[in-house]
């Protein structure tokens, strides 16, 4: 299986805080997200690791980290010492999903080495998790081609959307995590309503729930937690 | 994609509170309550912003705010806000929805520019995410046509309910964000059997949860929520 | 809609008290059901207002209320004022339900005036939420109204049993509240068995959770909460 | 309705301990459940009230009250004195099923008396709610009755296996209580899956969650939730 | 049912830790994890009984523990002796899931006894619990080993997994918990999807939620959850 040699492995961890912590001294509060914002930044040294806040938009998390790594254990290791911080004692993790590169099926058939995941670093990151029905998988592979090409060239029509799909199949509860980056939420809505009436679409089993994430550095997310942005700004 | 370029955000928040608050003392509560209708007051001069009551109705919420605005960052902007205030370590939100204006398929060909969502200011506000079978998606557009023609031919002749749906694909769990100003609840629960034998109607997926909004002034919800609007009044 | 104009509003509120309520002084216990059931009481004289126990029956609720008013804002006012009180501190709503009166379309053609719910007052009420498949919608009216009809003659062959069925389509998650007074659990049980073969059983979506209600006193009911009755009886 | 004149009451209820109550001083906790002890002991001559442990088995509870009575009331009496111990202050029911005995359909049409339900004592019982596809139904009855034949004709053949399958319909969420006492965990698997075969088997719609609970003595069982037991025997 | 009597149990129970525990003071949460590695330790001795770390991976729990014994009440037992510990008191248990071994319908007719499960000590352990849909059993005996064959003629390509499915049919709420030691996660998720292809996947109903599990001592696990391990390092 010499192909897989260079997978990368992507995950989402979603974060809540409790509202509890809203309560507690603000200097208690300051000195939890120092210490989470300084383990976040010496592992971006590391690693590929993006914040994005969610705050005002879903109801069950306040923000996600996207963490890309060939190794593993990273992350374990990172979310070990994220344990260690004042802060964690206040969070929950509503949602976390794990994913991996490989060569598709459809497009790549030639280079057979998995396609990198390179985010570009976009305004906007829209993250689900998605499961295809089984009968799906009962088309013959030049139908399921024919049925992604559709669904690709409608989708390179959309020219400042970039997908980053990895696969979860046996290593998570979906199939894939989907992920696009784009400049404008209603950008993404429009493909995707586009993409309704697709021969492929036909065979989605789930696709929710639906992460739309502003790119924000993470000590700006951890204060709009509290809020203690908002009375800066003021 | 210049005719996206006027695209007004709709976003529903449903709040519940703690009962846990109920229990602190009485200035502590009127404090965090003031200091809440304060930030959305203001907001309330920055853009569309509609307070409604669930007290006594839905099992799971206490208060919705209907937010319009056409800036995606307003919504994060505002929950920042909230979250400053005393009274935010003390709610939850057991729901949210994003949705975004887009011209009708079926019904506004010729602008192409999204019909924008007014408010009229009925007394109750009836909200619900939607989702239809992706077999909808399948029939021909004449057939679609159709059939949402049968289906607002109806609501046509209810003349007291004022339909205000947006989109949500790929940017919620739902398709669309059902909204409806109405002078009565029993008027809307007239308008929605009426409408259960339509031929729309056998596509779809979901359409719950329902909330049955009561429009109130943001400071009479907050003093329904420990009962002191009922200690005055007595 | 001059035909809507007496509709009747019934709502079901299924509370459950917070276990750490009942690590509370015995004092503040009973001062908290006092205050809940005099406000309680002050609404019987204003409304049909009835208090159930499901204590030791279901495992997530402990009592019910059923309401019956033609004004909707009663909902809310009385909520309101029971939010005024300790007890409510402690207590949680993990189901309410919201249905309005209105003729039935298959056996009140002629009057076009809904059926006012009468409560009898016997000793058990069944409740539960119901909601059809859409296929259902698709019979025609005369298929819909026979089925219907078989379905009714059976129930009127259980004598000690009354039906007061309201409608919620639009205005909550099912489309109907059904509720049964009968003289013994097991008796509706019969009933509920002999109907699964009935033609308008195959159309069943859900009709779950089912609430078993034995009426009772709410200050008999507030006494088995934290097992004050059985001391008194001791 | 006669007939029904002897219905049995079937009640199971499963318990789970707040994990705050084992940080409690050792002497409460054994406070705590002596009282409860009592309680059920004095309802033990009473009623027919059995305990079983499913502590390191299920997830979401520690152990389980099988009630058979008559008297209805008996359900609400029992839980209402349980109420009044320390230990309720700690204690969840994540789950509680209600069923009643009545004749079979297929096995006991001559006699028309409800079958009683006698348990034998075995060392484990096999307890889950049972919900038929609504299909089945509308099978003749003939058909029916072909097919619970052979279900039973094999059930017959595990002789150590004791049913005692009581119902629902109505009065709770499920169709059927289905219980079964064994001789151990493993005997029950292989019916199990030997009835996969069978024709009866196509028309399960839910058979979960399945519960295998252990016959100890309430003491033991109690002490079994904070470690007592296992102090002891060290 | 003399071929049973060498059945093994095998259990999994995925554990949580509550983030109050992170606030208590070091030595506090030091003394709980002692002793509950102590526990461990000891029935290491008597039982099969592995820990893997889900750290930074699923969301919803900490740690796994992989139990096998020829002696059902063990996981009662072993569960009692950790409830007396410390640490007990902040953690869950959102899942736990009880299987046992049985010759298997496909390829062991011959010895009529059960495979016992023998771990090799792999770095990772994937485990699910799995539901086939019930059309499979009406499928002949026939068509059915065909299609496993098949799918085990898939899995014996990828040499370094090793499969330890065991049986759950009637005493848990899944007919199989699926497990497989692998020496990368990666290589699982390649041969998960190499079966999507497959007959025998048609007929899966549900093969979720997917835990991969990380060998690890428990108290290097223990460590991770609030970081310990991590400053050690530093």
């Amino acid at each position: 299986m010499a192909e897989e040699s260079s997978t990368q492995y992507a995950a989402y961890t979603l974060y809540k805080v409790d509202p509890a912590w809203l309560r507690l001294p603000i200097e208690e509060r300051a000195a939890g997200k120092e210490a989470f914002a300084e383990i976040v930044a010496g592992w971006q040294e590391r690693m590929d690791l993006r914040s994005y806040s969610l705050v005002g938009v879903r109801p069950e998390v306040d923000f996600m980290l996207w963490k890309l790594t060939d190794r593993y254990d990273d992350l374990r290791e990172l979310t070990t010492d994220l344990n260690g911080t004042p802060l964690a004692g206040y969070l929950s993790t509503p949602y976390s999903y794990l994913a991996a590169t490989k060569p598709s099926q459809y497009f790549e058939q030639k280079s057979k080495r998995p396609r990198r995941v390179v985010p570009r670093g976009a305004p906007y990151l829209v993250v689900y998790p998605f499961v295809k029905k089984r009968e799906w998988y009962s088309l013959s592979m030049d139908e399921r081609r024919r049925a992604m090409q559709e669904h690709a060239a409608v989708g390179s029509r959309f020219v400042t959307i970039t997908n980053h799909t990895t696969y979860s199949f046996g290593i998570d509860d979906q199939e894939f995590m989907t992920a696009f980056e784009c400049e404008e939420p209603a950008d993404f809505m429009h493909l995707m309503l586009r993409l309704r009436d697709s021969e492929a679409s036909r065979y989605t089993e789930r696709d929710t729930p639906i992460f739309v994430g502003t790119a924000l550095e993470l000590r700006d997310i951890l204060d709009s937690l509290d809020g203690a942005a908002a009375r800066v700004q003021a």
